[in-house]
């Protein structure tokens, strides 16, 4: 473990987000709030980290560990410097709560310890919701953008944050990849934004409700979350958006290179189109008999379906009330998750899809022994090592899922409760269901549970590995 | 597919229903009850399955496909037979119900649809719980006794009903695996049931929950189960040999010939017991405050996680109003079920502990790229494929647990109900949760429901494939 290296990168990050939390100060100062907790952190964080990297010269080799390390660490170092001006200002009192706040944001969870949002002031929630946009997109890009070019080995880092198992590369350089993901997330976020401001939502709440969209994040500054914009328009604008951000940015990057047949030929789409049709359908038919008109029921179902296949979180209604069958498939669509390389979490379509493969390859297998079935995606074989690491994934993701679980019930509400908070956190969504739920808060769990729900949010947001391998001797050991 | 080897396979097994239902009359008969009922069952079997051998004489070549088909197609048709006593004797009046009912006894679940068990006659509840019995050792044992032993390909019904991935074989010779495996079941059964008479249990009564014990089935003929009988002594017995039914077979067969060094080494065993002490005793802890003394805690908690991670289902207490932690540990362990090659259902304990390998080795990968490094199980190295295939069974029940959920779901029961009524089947343990509890039915589904949920009996207690293999037209295809 190159040490210095680490700490060197890590302080740049930290430098970042303090620069980035600037943009909070100046919108406190436009409405006339008192910008003394952001500027404190921003203060003591630059002195910390400004020292940090002059004793940190030196040695810049880093290799798939001092990666995967600076990853998970930089996650859990800018959560808790982006929690201090919500403890600072008294808002968020408790240590843990402003942490887990916090980390909600950077992971894009979306799960609020609040319980009275609209008391907090608006510069501290711009800082909360545009958490959210920097954790989007990920502290790769951020690292893509300071690194040098000439750095081969980041490719390790790009490993670790692009979410989910992608099948090919959007282009060989790795500084113009940053630059292409990051043009196509502020275009997306700025076009949101503009939409929902014609819709006349004003534009200090379009642009926070925007960072959550893109994000896949789901922190509101309403209580109610999208319920209070009772604008069919605004709802639809936001549902669309969510789904696009669920999408595969390499589907944009071929649609920018005009590559079409590649786009329709994507198995993960259409996979992710389809699963989000069949779901749509089920619910509105589902909630039908609860709602005004068909168009509502439709309109409630295409939300919720977008918001929780994304893992954003926002909510339009009270899903904890609808029919059994409704929520079952939102948790099911929990588990699932948006494309990978999207910013959306969970376990991600395509290993969805490559486990239901290898699945029915065995069953052939049984019957024709002899027949060598590979599996394949959009056509190409997926080689049986990325196939395996699908599955190994998909088992730890679970088993992960349920040793946490076994922790939050130790609090003793009940298990939909307790189950339903930690999907909700590993796969970044926000809301679960019960006292979780859409009108629910996680603000009654005690603070272990609440540092254990932190984890599962980290863990999720970074595809497990970084986390856990923080928690290895072997990463430790120096070279 | 040799359609006439099929049928004149499955006719066999149909006919040895028929001759053992005849303890049943005899049960019948002393206990001065009318065996028409099942008598007429006897003859219609005895008519049809003999014309049936005469017309599907000759060619008896069977292969893997053929294999598959008989074991799949055995259970449904012996499932069926077995129902029709409850039918014709008006217990039962729907064909649904009592073909859920036999289901649930052949696969060794253990759910049950009647609400006042104690209404039905002795010989009856004799053939329902004889169902467990039979079911346990599986098809297999009756297939081996009376196939001819020069026929190698039975090797490929073996695969298919051995429940899950063992690693040796228990000897080269089908046959006399076969009379090993059924001397150690027989015997145990025996002990278990002298034991119980020791405890002063009536005779009918030790012999029938033997054979719920020893198929790891759980079919009371108390609505009480286990709790009827209050005594600890009985109680514990019955915990321990659910224990000892839920152990790999291999084991005793290692005890047998003193091969106790192989015995200590099994770490399929080790994980097995160790994850029953360690559930005991956060359970025994979990519930002090809602018993009486720490020894009736530790009793009742030995006495549920025994039960339920051999997914038999007896029940002392009703654990649906256990603490969340408690009755989560549970549902966890509904999930892992007993040890492979044992009469137990679930996931089975070297599919987890290959999931939890394999998902180390990934990270040791990650952190050193190419350090070669294979999953061991007893250090044994275990193939890739075998692992790939352990991954991709796992992926697969809980997929077909989250669609028969939703389906389960339609019905609008609560969501802990629906997942557990599902969970319960699959893994062949009996009760759930809420309302299929250990004092709850499955009456109250409707009857399509039902039929899924039979399915997934079906489904767990054959390991998906055989089942699965039923819907794909190429398994029919003439050869």
């Amino acid at each position: 473990m190159n040490y210095k290296a680490v700490f060197n990168m890590i302080c740049r990050l930290l430098l970042i987000e303090a620069g980035l939390m600037m943009l909070s100060v100046a919108v406190a100062l436009i409405y006339h709030e008192n910008p003394a907790p952001l500027l404190i952190t921003i203060i003591i964080a630059a002195a910390v980290c400004g020292l940090g990297l002059f004793f940190t010269k030196g040695d810049k080799r880093i290799y798939a560990r001092e990666g995967f390390v600076i990853v998970a660490l930089s996650w859990v170092l800018m959560s808790a410097v982006g929690a201090m001006p919500f403890i600072i200002s008294g808002y968020i009192p408790s240590f843990v709560d402003a942490f887990f706040e916090t980390v909600s944001g950077f992971t894009t969870t979306g799960a609020t310890i609040l319980t009275d949002i609209e008391s907090l002031p608006r510069g501290l929630l711009f800082w909360r919701s545009f958490t959210h946009w920097i954790g989007g997109m990920g502290v790769l890009v951020f690292m893509l953008a300071i690194m040098p070019l000439s750095n081969v080995r980041s490719i390790y880092i790009m490993r670790a944050e692009v979410p989910g198992p992608t099948k090919s590369k959007l282009v060989p350089k790795m500084k113009s990849t940053a630059t292409i993901l990051y043009g196509i997330y502020v275009f997306m976020t700025l076009t949101e934004c503009f939409l929902l401001c014609l819709g006349g939502m004003p534009l200090y709440d379009a642009l926070v409700h925007s960072f959550g969209t893109a994000g896949t994040g789901g922190f509101s500054i309403r209580t109610a979350s999208i319920a209070y914009y009772d604008s069919a328009y605004i709802q639809n604008v936001i549902a669309i958006f969510m789904l696009m951000f669920g999408v595969n940015f390499n589907i944009y990057y071929l649609i920018l290179i005009k590559d079409l047949r590649s786009v329709f030929k994507s198995e993960e789409l259409r996979v992710y189109l389809g699963i989000v049709a069949a779901a749509v359908i089920i619910i509105a038919v589902n909630i039908g008999g609860m709602v005004a008109s068909v168009a509502d029921s439709f309109r409630f179902a295409l939300f919720q379906v977008s918001s929780i296949i994304t893992t954003t979180g926002f909510a339009t209604a009270n899903f904890g009330k609808w029919p059994t069958l409704s929520k079952t498939i939102l948790v099911f669509l929990m588990f699932i998750g948006a494309c990978a390389g999207s910013t959306g979490g969970g376990l991600k379509v395509p290993r969805i899809v490559i486990g239901t493969k290898s699945f029915f390859n065995e069953i052939k297998r049984l019957l024709h022994p002899r027949a060598v079935q590979a599996v394949r995606l959009d056509g190409d074989v997926i080689d049986s090592t990325a196939a395996r690491g699908s599955l190994i994934f998909t088992f730890a993701y679970l088993l992960i899922t349920a040793i946490i679980t076994l922790i939050v019930s130790s609090d003793g509400y009940d298990p939909v409760t307790s189950f339903t908070a930690v999907v909700a956190c590993i796969s970044n969504i926000g809301p679960g269901l019960e006292l979780v739920g859409p009108t629910g808060t996680f603000a009654m769990f005690n603070p272990i549970v609440k540092l254990f729900l932190s984890l599962a949010m980290l863990l999720g947001r970074l595809e497990l590995f970084p986390i856990l391998m923080l928690f290895l001797p072997s990463t430790w050991r120096r070279t």
